[in-house]
């Protein structure tokens, strides 16, 4: 059984585990106050061009989205959200259980517009009776979107403007942004992201490491007392050095945009072979997910030598369904599926 | 610079990273369904002779703390806890975040009684307005305490019974719980433990692991929908398997209470040196976190050397400082500080 | 300047200030406990034909929904309501703010159908990852709904019966319950109403009272330890007898539904005489609140004499706005506005 | 039977009820924005002298204290309270139910010191780990506190001075407020309670409402968005009307004085009285709460005709109890009392 349903199937690129055994024994403090992440997060300004960040190391994503929202926010306000947003649809209502709502905006592609995004908080603040609704006081995108779609460069700089224009606070989810930063059609850099938000995160689980997201927080309103939020919401991992240790690693010698543009190539080959095959996909999604359509009876053959994802009904006898290259996927592997869909078509 | 200021200020055993470095490129689904979690829940379960019991694993422990606490409270309940709990005292308020209230008994020595309970619950059911205060639900005991205080047998059996008759949950947080059992004065057994309570936890974080907590409920009743509150707290580590490759190593071989076993002999070495000097305590702690009274100018030498806590001013001339010993102490060290302090007195 | 923009623009049915001034220095005890509370509740169980019923007496609608679900629901469970629902939309994230997310169902026409509920949580049981996203334990019908349309008999049964097969509390939301009842169109009775709900409330604020709803919970599980959410929610009136003093009022000699008939004339009459001059409607609404579509220029100089609430743009010279009416309006007054429409079309 | 048990016993003073009468069919905004609410904020900036505060009205006292509360707090800050304080005791968790823990100072009579506040935040900042506790950010006092003791002007700029040094927020509830004010004891005003807090409440529901609280804000930071926070806690009165004409009333004649001067009065001659027989107090309250300590024996006798709270068992034969008076009690029922318990001694 070969796995492709996910991009979090294996541990962790091998230089991490290198890096970890060689500072086992190592005595530092703890929470995420030593050395390591000093370092790491030096690291990751420079990727980024920000060297008045601040930058915090959480260890999985549903926790850095609540963890940066609630931060964020007075208890009477919300986050604007795309409909397939992470927050929004799979993490059992975790920002909720922190007291905020989700103002959910229906996107076909996982994507928010600049101008849906100013019509919904215009329409807010135009309404007689406002205070009987929740304030929209910050944006959630993630990038790549939960159907693989990325932002191009000028509709995040929309975004960020209404944002600025309107007093939003712009965050982003990068849990796969590398993924997203390495997809042959992207045209944002590190730094962009940097500049163009108030607060991302660079995702670690599934992009190499073992676990770990690196909030990149720009905005200084967002930099006051973060730790506490961090710790409240069981984020301040006790041996924090293992984060530090693992984007130190992830952020020396190119290794995060290496091993981004490798899941990205394998995604890509994939992509470009089964359309030449005249399969259609539920979503053109250029990064690391792909979401072919294919016969029920053809993936039910596939399922028995591949793990994908079932992701929905197109119709009797057509389904779409996921499958996620990552840091660990063989080319061996895509070759062999892409040649036994072939044989099954 | 030798640290003895915590109990996690290294990474992890050694037979823990090769047990992840051989598992590296394993593929294996998310969330904790995976075979090793699977494999470290059956191993766990036979330690504590609880074949029936729900084993769960987590990151951390104020998320564990507030997972298990939530899980079982209605939005009007609260949970008894000493006044030192760390639920109460070092969690930034995560329980009060989730809805939660900490009903707070006094305690000299982190150890809640038997008798106290039963008095607080009967005072708020015999108030007539007993609606207008929070509902005690359960009960919230370290074991060690924050202080190193362990529960006798005797001791938490009258805590159980109160629980019982008063349909009070019994929660256990053993952060440090193999510290507890391996001290000299402990009659407790984890199959104790787990038959007195009705959830605890077996920590792995301060005991041999990178990270991780061991939840086992024996109730029934906090067995359902469990691993939705994991999930909405931010504790379902995406690579699950990390944490069953942790426990599995961990209760292979005895090793957990072997490497507990070495922490306490030397916490008990340094305490039976110390007072054999004349040095007086805080607190009779039995298990590996010491509580030492020494002079302010003594405690300034040693800190050129060595880290340790500062926890509390005595008088002016002298302070009760923390040590800890861990799985990673090694005995030379513990030499050199006894013979360090020896001479400075 | 006559207002028929809300159904709250009055204070309260002239026999209500009666008896709050006859009982005025009556001595009583607080919090609802009072002999005025017990007789309301015993004259609302017998409307109700639920002798078993536990009545309790709160301020306002938000208050009351949000105590309602709260007490129902553990952490990770959340209420379907239509995406039109009060507590999806007027309430400033009450329900969020308390920790619970509302799974929204889109719906034309503010109700919610017996096929949504049972296919909404269907799905969720069926995904692989259900424990990612909240778990639906409640359903929120307001009836009338907040565009007036109401739920028949059969409508009402079948959703009682999807709820009941899969375990979900029904909850209705009767903040204009009498104006429904009261409708040409409805064929309820209150006894079929807490017969089909779990849980449900006669609203007060709108119907005659100077503010209260009277919940009538009929599903032993939620009736356990009500008063303490009550009270958590800030809903437990120091003062409670003027909650009990109010609703014996409205539920003595026929009260409530003689004035909720009244109000139900009235609008049928606005209704059938706009209808007969060829005005159409954003919404059949059979009860208190008519959404006729105007042109703006009527509209602008019927703004002039009467109070309206603007709800919808249709087109680019047509609106649809909301006409109330209520215990209170008199019928002078729609038979003026009825006329001064007709001038002006 | 005679109730001295709580001060909120009878309904309203009775020009309240004339003008509720005189008002009934007067149509109006809704949510507070009508004339008698503004006409009742400027009286209660008039008596506050302060122009420039921004005043609200709710309904109750513990939601009253949760929305300011919550309003001024991020997720990880928390509020200085007494052991004995209401938010602490006597409110089901409501504050803790939306995410805010009480740091509580333990004082003997009810009154914090502007000494205990600070070292208190002192404290917290100087720990090294202070962002694994909840930040002090808010100190809340009540005036008259729960046991009737007063804050004198001198210990009130004290605390105030504290508190502006360490950018805590003051906040004082003023549930019974009138009735300390009007004490023999008390040198504070309304001005100055407006001058030395940043936001405070003028109890209604205690002092001649049937019910309303109403808040005065002058610190900007807090004014801003403050609606919000009403609504969401279910605060917002569709008839808002209704607490305006109140206010309106108790502010206009200085009545809201008068009747406080009546209870006082009479509060103060019962005290005197027992005094002078020779009755202790479990404390020295110089306000409209009057807690002697009387044997078991001429308390149970009292009990046949009089209604007053148990407060404390002092020993085994004598307790203390609580009589109260208000705007509503008669003199002769006071004479009544004082005489039975002098012949019962």
């Amino acid at each position: 059984m070969i796995r492709f349903n996910s991009d979090y199937t294996e541990g962790c690129h091998p230089a991490i585990l290198e890096r970890l055994a060689a500072t086992n024994m190592e005595q530092t403090g703890g929470y995420g106050m030593d050395e390591h992440c000093k370092h790491a997060a030096e690291l990751i300004k420079e990727a980024c061009s920000a060297p008045n960040a601040s930058v915090h190391f959480l260890v999985g994503g549903t926790q850095t989205n609540v963890t940066v929202i609630s931060s964020a926010l007075k208890h009477y306000q919300g986050v604007i959200t795309a409909n397939s947003g992470h927050i929004n649809v799979h993490e059992t209502g975790a920002l909720e259980a922190c007291g905020h709502k989700c103002l959910v905006i229906d996107t076909p592609d996982g994507k928010l517009t600049a101008e849906q995004i100013a019509a919904y908080t215009d329409a807010h603040f135009a309404d007689d009776s406002f205070e009987h609704t929740v304030q929209p006081k910050m944006v959630y995108l993630s990038n790549p979107t939960e159907v693989g779609t990325i932002y191009k460069k000028a509709e995040l700089k929309a975004i960020s403007d209404v944002c600025k224009a309107r007093g939003l606070y712009l965050f982003l989810d990068g849990a796969r942004l590398g993924y997203g930063l390495a997809s042959r059609e992207n045209d944002l850099s590190l730094a962009d992201v940097a500049e163009l938000t108030d607060v991302f995160y660079i995702g670690g689980t599934k992009v190499g490491a073992l676990f770990g997201e690196a909030v990149v927080i720009t905005n200084d309103a967002l930099k006051t007392d973060f730790r506490y939020n961090i710790k409240q919401h069981g984020g301040m991992l006790a041996k924090g050095r293992l984060l530090g240790i693992q984007f130190e690693t992830l952020f020396e010698e190119d290794r995060y945009m290496e091993i981004s543009r490798h899941a990205a190539r394998l995604a890509e080959k994939l992509k470009d072979e089964l359309a030449a095959m005249g399969v259609t996909f539920m979503i053109d999604s250029p990064s690391n997910q792909q979401f072919p359509i294919l016969p029920n009876t053809v993936l039910e053959k596939l399922g028995e030598n591949y793990a994908f994802e079932f992701n929905k009904k197109i119709d009797d006898t057509h389904s779409a369904v996921r499958f996620c290259t990552s840091w660990a996927t063989k080319e061996e592997n895509i070759d062999a599926l892409i040649a036994d869909i072939k044989k099954l078509l």
